[in-house]
Order: C-alpha cells, then sequence, then structure tokens
C-alpha cells in the first residue's frame, strides 16, 4: 500500500483526446481532486467522468480564479495538505487537469508544494494549443521557426516586442481581447491571425480575427499568429 | 465509401500516451504510412505498432532528414499524390506523426499539399515537450510567463536575442547541442537547464546541462530553460 499524487492531464474538451495512461490512472484513483470556480462546474472533471471510479471520492477545490494571484493561496496550500494526507494514509489521488499539469496549468501550485513531500507523477496531456491548431487545419511551427506563447495579460510593451518575430499563440484573453486584437492590427500581425475557442469540445468556433463579431471576451479560447514577413518582403 | 487523410499524432514515445481517438482511427486505418529516415526504423510505427490492423496496408515513406529541405521536397510530393491516390478510392489513410502533427511535424508537409485536394482530418497528440516537462517534474511555464520554443539549427545572435526574456525549450539539438551550451553558459541561463533526452521512452535520461558530459549529440532531446531572473534580482 503506498500513496502517490498523480498530475493528470486529460487533454484540450474532447473525452476521446484522453490518452490511455490517463484512463487507466484515473480509474485506479482512491480520490479524485479537481480545480473549480466557485459557482462552476470543472470543466477537467466534465472531460474525464466517464472514467472515474464509483467508488472513488470526489474531491472538489473551489480556487479563486482573479488576475491577483494572492487569493488562491490557501486554498492551495489546504488542498496540498488534504492531499498529503491521503497519500500519507496510501491512497492513490488523481488531480484532474485541462490540457497539460505543467504547461500554465494549476497542478504546477500543487508540485511546487507537495514535490519532495510524498510521491508525485506526471501524466502529460495533449494541450488546448495543439488542439487549436488541429481543429483550425493549420500549422503551429515547422522546421527552424520560432514559436512562442504569450498570455494576454502582460503589457502592451512586452506583447508587441515578443510579437516582432516569430509565429505565436495568445492564450487567456478573456477580458484582454478587445487590447490584444487592437495591438496585433496595429501591428500588421492580424491578418491571418485566427481566434479558436474551445478547441476540440461541443462549443467549438473558428473564427478569423478580422471577422470576430463585438465585444467578445471569449475565455477557453486562442489567438493563432502565424510567421511574421520577412523583413522586405 | 469516403476516404479521408488522417493525420494522427501518436506522442512522445510511451506507447500508453496514444489517445483514445489515436487508437481509434488508427484501428480503423487501411492504409498506415509513415516517415522514416532512409535506412532506420519509424519510431511513429514503433509507438503505434500494437493498434495496427492486421489487414492494413503498411506504407513506409523514406525522406531525407537533412539541414536543407531541397531533397525531401520530391519525397513528399510523390507521398501526397500517393496518399491522394487511396483517399479519391475510397480508403482511409493514417499518417503517423511523433508528438504532435502541426507542431514541428512531417504532416505539415501533407497538409500544405493536400488541404483542398482531399479530406484531411487532424488527431492532436502529446508532444515532447510536455513530455519532458512530465519526465523532469518541472513547469514549463505558468501564470503570465512567456514561453518560447526555439530550434537549435537558428544563428546564434537569434537565440541570444530570444533567450533574453522567458523561459524556453530548446529543441531539434543534434550537431547543434555544443554550440547551444555554449551559448546558454555565456547568457547566464544554464544554471537551471536540464537536458531531456527521449522523454518517456525506454531510453529517456534527465541530466542537468551543466553535468551533462562529453560531445554529446543527443537527438531526440530537449533543453528546458527556466525564467530569466528579474533585473536586479
Amino acid at each position: 500500500m503506498s500513496g502517490a499524487l498523480h498530475l493528470v492531464g486529460v487533454g484540450p474538451g474532447d473525452p476521446e483526446l484522453l490518452t490511455l495512461k490517463a484512463v487507466r490512472v484515473i480509474a485506479a484513483a482512491d480520490v479524485v481532486a479537481f480545480p473549480r470556480k466557485p459557482g462552476t462546474d470543472s470543466m477537467a472533471l466534465a472531460i474525464a467522468r466517464q472514467h472515474l471510479p464509483a467508488t472513488a471520492e470526489r474531491m472538489p477545490v473551489d480556487i479563486p480564479m482573479n488576475p491577483d494571484p494572492a487569493p488562491a493561496v490557501p486554498a492551495y496550500d489546504a488542498c496540498a495538505d488534504a492531499i498529503a494526507t491521503h497519500v500519507d494514509a496510501g491512497r492513490s489521488v488523481v488531480w484532474l487537469c485541462e490540457g497539460d499539469p505543467l504547461f500554465y496549468g494549476t497542478a504546477i501550485q500543487l508540485l511546487d508544494r507537495l514535490a519532495g513531500r510524498i510521491a508525485v507523477t506526471v501524466v502529460p496531456g495533449v494541450t488546448s494549443l495543439t488542439a487549436a491548431a488541429a481543429s483550425a487545419g493549420r500549422a503551429l511551427a515547422s522546421r527552424n521557426e520560432v514559436f512562442k506563447l504569450l498570455p494576454a495579460p502582460l503589457p502592451d510593451e512586452t506583447l508587441a516586442g515578443e510579437l516582432a518575430s516569430g509565429a505565436a499563440a495568445v492564450i487567456k484573453l478573456g477580458r484582454h481581447f478587445d487590447r490584444v486584437r487592437a495591438l496585433l492590427a496595429d501591428l500588421g500581425r492580424d491578418g491571418d491571425a485566427v481566434v479558436v475557442e474551445h478547441a476540440t469540445g461541443p462549443d467549438e468556433r473558428i473564427t478569423p480575427l478580422r471577422a470576430f463579431a463585438g465585444d467578445g471576451r471569449p475565455y477557453f479560447s486562442t489567438i493563432l499568429v502565424g510567421q511574421a514577413a520577412e523583413p522586405g518582403a
């Protein structure tokens, strides 16, 4: 009887994009924990639901999701302690993560708190990034191209500097959508950009950025930006 | 009877990191095509082998893999034509891709040649990038951090410019390994960097960059570079 915490990526939305390993580890769990924004359902749980063992304890964890990370700190602290107690008692605990656990994921908070204290394994998953490319039917990057992940809350000058070269995906759009759209237009980088919402999920929608209507505030969305034109081209 | 080409990501190496969808699509294939470097076995085929239907035609495609992409052009052209002939005859053709099809993958060459000519679908897969993070037990990026993919064949000045900020993964190391290691040392970015070889595969090895011995030329490998220190920190 040896417990462990398994940080399991469940992929971008389509339940068929779970890996065989994720299915096996989830099906063997004693406790299945998952983050949720207070008052909402957990998307990670919805994706993995059909694989949860009937006997497993469900452990929803309310995480305040704000621009300011400070309010989430006590929630992660308490969650880490509760998980450690289960693992010390020999239980297998799964933490469900949308996409991949270590790519802008909530699991990073638990890894920081629990690595070295209890056994932790990571099951990588399909990210919303490559899912967005698959849904849009276009390459993210090829050959010797630079590719950048750019969180939308970054300041304009940081985003503009990084967008001067290379292909990119702008993530975490939400209330920053209109600002990022204006910035990409100013930079002349909006011509081939597309907005991918809810990649591979039931609400998937793909729209050229210039055709995106109104004051969209899509949360589960990504803007894909192609290679910058060669100087002088 | 309606044919299609399915570009299927088979993940980074561990056969258990195939998705449920990849398994289903491969198992229904009439033709299973896969790239290989002349004279070698196909890694993508090795990963997916147990799911290939006994009745499916195997279609190995020899692709010259050189720094100069020109010799590969006729190989991809001929391959695209052969696939189109199968699809026009109503067959389901699967193209096996290591990692994800549209993230520095061979499938991009086929998408460029065949999109609009025949039906093409993409099944995203787990990339070697997130697999490397899982194996190393460290986050790639979190919160509002910039993350960059940097192919090692890029010139020193391009790599140095991009590595001035943000976390990064340097990919396609091969014969560029020693040059990239020296560059990271010059930039003071080697302190927390790790080399991940063959992530999730049987030959997986994880080594701090500064401890990596000798003139390594690891091909299936990635160097993970953490966040740059804050100026003045």
